[in-house]
């Protein structure tokens, strides 16, 4: 436990950007520095010239840079190495920037596979995925990549939602209707706070005790309609919470050199989400 | 008095560009951020690629930009609007944003000018220049523009001393002899820590003793032993450490659109210079 040098000449600067910058970045990574000493600070930025905020990032030696919407394909041009996280699902959460050479990843795909590792889900179940935008793209990804073979797509969008099913090799659905799966996944923003769908279950009560594991990515508020019946039903779940915990903490590890521990990373989540 | 906020998206990023960057601008604006509670934090920071950090500086929003040496002319052609300050010396080195209009000026030729008058300087004085680099420049259009008719600058370097002289319409000589004037200015690196010269006087006992004000713009130290012989011959003098923190004032206002006062700039100064 140390605190953050005062800022000076060779402190290294991490950004995000994002069309819409939410503070949840920003605190996580600077309580974690003050936590940790390390003489970095961090700080969301919008823009509406992705070309020149990336040129901006390589210019000034800005250490890293976390990309969201809607960032993460265009950035791929832009940078000089792209890792097989960020390949495979074709978009980008993450740059590391190493005296000017730009390295993309995805920590949200290595968050997921993380999280699919430490529940200890069996990739012989099958999988519901309810979404079809960047993010089910790279949960649908971890799990087929972490060897889950048999799996469903729900979206009503036909065109995206039967694309993910086909790179995935999994089936398409327009509707959950009556399916059932031991592991169930909401990437929809079903449940988000403010959101239109705030007070929805992505799931209906019959699946949530059909199955055996309740995966929502939804992390605003991470306790959504859905983690709230599958906890009630006494289901074990994974929440949007971990998700961005796990993917910070990943990015933290590439930007810093520094691996924080677990609790390190829960207190820093439930600061930067107070 | 007050406290800065904690790092937040909103936060307003302000950075310098240099060469050889110092902590003397993040140190002093800092200070300055935290005693007024202002919602902005600087950091230096260097590039080898002017023309994409100003590119960044645009598309991420940066709310200002000092440029130092050697970028203080390029950025001329990188920015949207130059102010006077800047366009009679052909040299930034303050850049603000406005939501992505840059505008450019030269907060030392301000700053030496307000000095001037400060000091209540007569215009009807002559003036010895020594030095012909960028911050000669400004200073000797400083004086001319405050209506500083009868002048000569005094550099080894006859091509950029004669422009000089010719540009302020002062005379030029290449050594300063046995000159005196009621104002001498040393804008050469003469009595700089660390430099080959660090130990001797940019002018000699007998023009001291001429003069009714001694001006030195070599800040590290700002006790240059030109000054130290001045303050000893009891004869007025104007110090690098005025200079830098006068100019740093004009930029923290056009950067915050707060002007500190006398003795928060003395305080802030102190501190960056500790």
């Amino acid at each position: 436990m140390g605190e953050r040098p005062p800022l000076n000449k060779d402190t290294r600067l991490c950004i995000s950007l994002a069309a819409r910058p939410s503070n949840i970045g920003t605190r996580f990574h600077n309580h974690l520095y003050e936590q940790l000493g390390l003489d970095f600070i961090y700080k969301a930025f919008t823009t509406t010239d992705i070309v020149a905020a990336i040129g901006g990032v390589r210019a000034l030696g800005i250490r890293g840079c976390s990309v969201s919407m809607p960032f993460k394909e265009d950035v791929i041009a832009l940078v000089d190495e792209v890792e097989p996280s960020a390949r495979v699902i074709n978009s980008v959460n993450t740059i590391v920037n190493d005296d000017g050479f730009l390295t993309a990843s995805n920590t949200d795909y290595l968050a997921i596979q993380r999280l699919i590792d430490e529940h200890a889900l069996d990739p012989s179940d099958t999988v519901l995925i309810r979404g079809s935008g960047g993010m089910a793209s790279a949960v649908g990804a971890a799990f087929r990549d972490h060897g889950f073979t048999s799996g469903t797509v729900v979206a009503r969008n036909e065109d995206t939602g039967g694309a993910l099913a086909d790179r995935l090799g999994y089936d398409y659905a327009p509707e959950v209707g009556d399916r059932r799966a031991a592991v169930i996944v909401n990437v929809t923003p079903i449940g988000m706070a403010g959101g239109p769908e705030e007070h929805r279950q992505a799931f209906d009560t019959a699946a949530i005790a059909n199955a055996r594991t309740v995966f929502d990515v939804v992390a605003l508020p991470s306790e959504t309609p859905l983690i709230v019946a599958a906890r009630a039903a006494g289901v074990a779940v994974i929440t949007g919470a971990e998700v961005i915990a796990l993917q910070a903490a990943e990015q933290f590890e590439r930007y810093t050199g520094v691996r924080p521990t677990a609790d390190q990373v829960a207190a820093a989540s439930a600061v930067s989400r107070a």
